[in-house]
């Protein structure tokens, strides 16, 4: 008979035993590019995607990224690309409040890492077909697709280079505000009735940037039907129709990122 | 603000409105063709990987299937392959005992199909590079790969037709005894602790066949590495692991399958 | 010393020995789907496309087909898809007269077949990403993408059985103006001056149709810049810029086809 | 009609224009990441692959390497992966004498790169599924597979940072020795009977190394039967075969190349 070890980390199939950990196996993403382009959106229609009690942050800024992730440790040193989609709130839960990101939607080129970020960390990762970036002379494109049918095409252009002190200035000042949440949600079986998970969390994680560089940043969100894209498609329209107000600045990071920190744990918001 | 409505089927992310359900998006699965291979294997060995109260059936069987799933409703016509890995069971639970089969684990080749899978059924399905099987004077072979280490080869050979008066009855033979069955898995985030799900499901679905053939079957699993498969290789290791002690007759069978039964729905098990 | 067989075929690298051929790798693609656009075009526009001795048939049409091939023997049973384009011409040569259809351009999701149709029959064969084909209540769907950037749409709606007398009939009336040629054009070594290889061709083969419906055919080339497709874009707006004068019945088939013909081999034309 | 312009390089499908060749395309792979194998074989049985008049070098060296390349300008700033095997060779013609590396195969994972490479240098590509190599506790990994089924595992471990001045000093000491070399070879058409182009090629290009590690390589060539690998299985047979007397030191770059340098030319040897 098959038992559970109380001390060990499972995902399903669980019968086979936990999760591999061990000495290779960290949190380090050590090879991290990533584009990031941020705007300003209308307030009203982002708190509609937002979830009680979570509310829209003094600016309601919307941040499209992407990352180009290699040499993963816990993948064995393989990587993966991804593209997501946060918004500024605050959490205003009955014990604590809370300044940071709201994961809207996370799509990634590989399967394991997103049953890991929607099972042991609440990140609402699903799958695009998403090439590497592009780079010719000094622009930088990227997509993601599902079905043969584009979602979004991300470019950033006029790419001047930052301080390694700017850098670290920025990372410092965003020390104590950038806490990444999200939902998570698990439906009863079947799909219907009370959920059999709804809770709000965060999932801390760290990156060191070696290089950094401040751009133009461009958007294009695709229209699409139910039938290009049938588990996809109210996501991307709901994107495509939240209104750009202000282009902010883009930027580009070269670095790493740690997402397990053994003093800071993923945890449920209170 | 987002507000769920209790009358609708939501997956993360589940703040962009519940899933889409509408006329055209059926459980049918219109095109299914089917490769499977069964053998007996060692009864304690097998047991190891079942968690109580399920228990091996009178047969120790394992039953190793592909399909290639074509015209699938919910996905708008689209499909994919899967190659799964079954055990005979005997739930026997405190108010009902049920004969069926235990789902070890199932590889598909598209993640929106696994996330459903998972979240909503119970189902331990997680993601592997499936071609489409091949088929060369009669002789039909199939594989299954992760990060470009195989991860099984399976073929049948010497392939006869079955009439069709002995599928018909070799179906309602099977019709109340072949109850599919798995274990839903959550952890809590982070993933130690107690689980947030840990619960016996039962998943039915309904299969038509318009062809079917038999022949002998052939299985290859491979010994792997964590470097290799980092999050499938003691799943792969353990399959290769159960003696092969009697292979039995292979089946190959094209017909259409219905994954949503509304008189027979997705529970859990009491 | 590695030394050519003069009686064996080869294709690079050649210093391995030949091309395999034996008992199993005859021409057939026992299992073909396909869908069949075609429209009338200017024929101005399109004769802008045609090399010399190819002249626009009497009728200026267009044909976008998508095929599924699988159990392709010379492939060991595996298969790819394709979506072409043809136009309607006549072969206008110093000693012989043609109709039949000139490949304007093959897209393929596998290279081998792109290799041997380039180098041993001069079929101008590139790369797509060219997921199966979407089946959903009869109405068919399928696309073609590169770097993440759509190609073309096809569609068929409205679809109805055609009988298998009216299959046969058809083929028949085309058994001798079905003609398919193209142009094999190799560059000399870099690219510039004379080229090494620039001749006319046919490549005949042969169809035996099971099913066959005729319905309503959409189309949807897409406009590109080089950014997106650096190796494609001036063949996909071209095809883009032929207007449609008028959409002709479309067509969606099942059966066989045999690309290896002993008594009608791929030959020059003269 | 269409004319050939003669100022202007083309490639099927010709008509609808030559290459796009412009100010963003040179031939600069501005980030490329390589692994390089290298052994002694056995004189004779590599002998046994090489046409006259290419003949084994003073030390009968093969090389396995691996190239992840990135902001290729030529495919507007995309990139792909290669694995390639080189022999070390003298070209004993008629008219001239060159010592360099004879291209045995290289597999590619886009296929663009692979109709350039066979059809204006005469490079033996072809395709494999070439997954970005891994990297984990400065351990080196990557793989090839076709059709499901491994080609090649090649590692390199025990990795040791190699100096600016060592680098260059040598790339100095190879500058004059180090011809890339190949056989362009292009059937008649139908693939029988004398060939329209069979001429030995150089294919000049030019690295630039920004970071070298030297180490301990690994490589396991694996066995394959026609219905794995009915294009390629005779390839992977023949190079497993070539036996492994020696294993050299093993060496990971960083750096970019030009592929297409103006002052020296791809060019048929004389």
């Amino acid at each position: 008979m098959f038992k559970f070890d109380p001390n060990q980390s499972y995902q399903m199939p669980a019968h086979f035993g936990p999760r591999y950990i061990g000495e290779k196996s960290s949190g380090w993403y050590h090879d991290v590019t990533m584009m990031m382009v941020s705007y300003r959106t209308d307030r009203e229609k982002l708190a509609a995607y937002l979830p009680a009690p979570f509310e829209v942050a003094e600016e309601a800024i919307i941040t499209v990224y992407y990352a180009c992730n290699k040499q993963v440790d816990w993948l064995a040193g393989h990587g993966y690309n991804m593209l997501g989609v946060n918004a500024s709130v605050v959490y205003q839960g009955e014990k604590e409040q809370l300044k940071g990101s709201y994961s809207l939607v996370i799509w990634e080129n590989l399967t394991d890492p997103i049953l890991a970020g929607r099972e042991l960390q609440g990140i609402p990762k699903i799958f695009a077909d998403i090439p590497d970036h592009s780079v010719l002379n000094n622009d930088w494109q990227c997509n993601a697709s599902h079905f043969g049918h584009k979602i979004i095409d991300l470019g950033i252009t006029d790419l001047q280079p930052v301080s390694a002190a700017d850098i670290a200035a920025q990372q410092e000042a965003n020390a104590d505000s950038d806490n990444p949440m999200g939902l998570r949600y698990m439906p009863a079986i079947g799909g219907f009735g009370p959920p059999a998970i709804n809770q709000a969390v965060t999932f801390p994680s760290k990156s060191e940037f070696s290089e950094a560089y401040i751009g133009t940043g461009h958007i294009d969100w695709q229209q699409l039907t139910w039938e290009q894209n049938p588990t996809q498609f109210h996501i991307v329209n709901a994107l495509k129709d939240l209104p750009v107000l202000e282009m902010l600045p883009a930027i580009v990071t070269r670095g790493k990122t740690n997402l397990i920190l053994p003093e800071r744990w993923s945890r449920p918001l209170a």
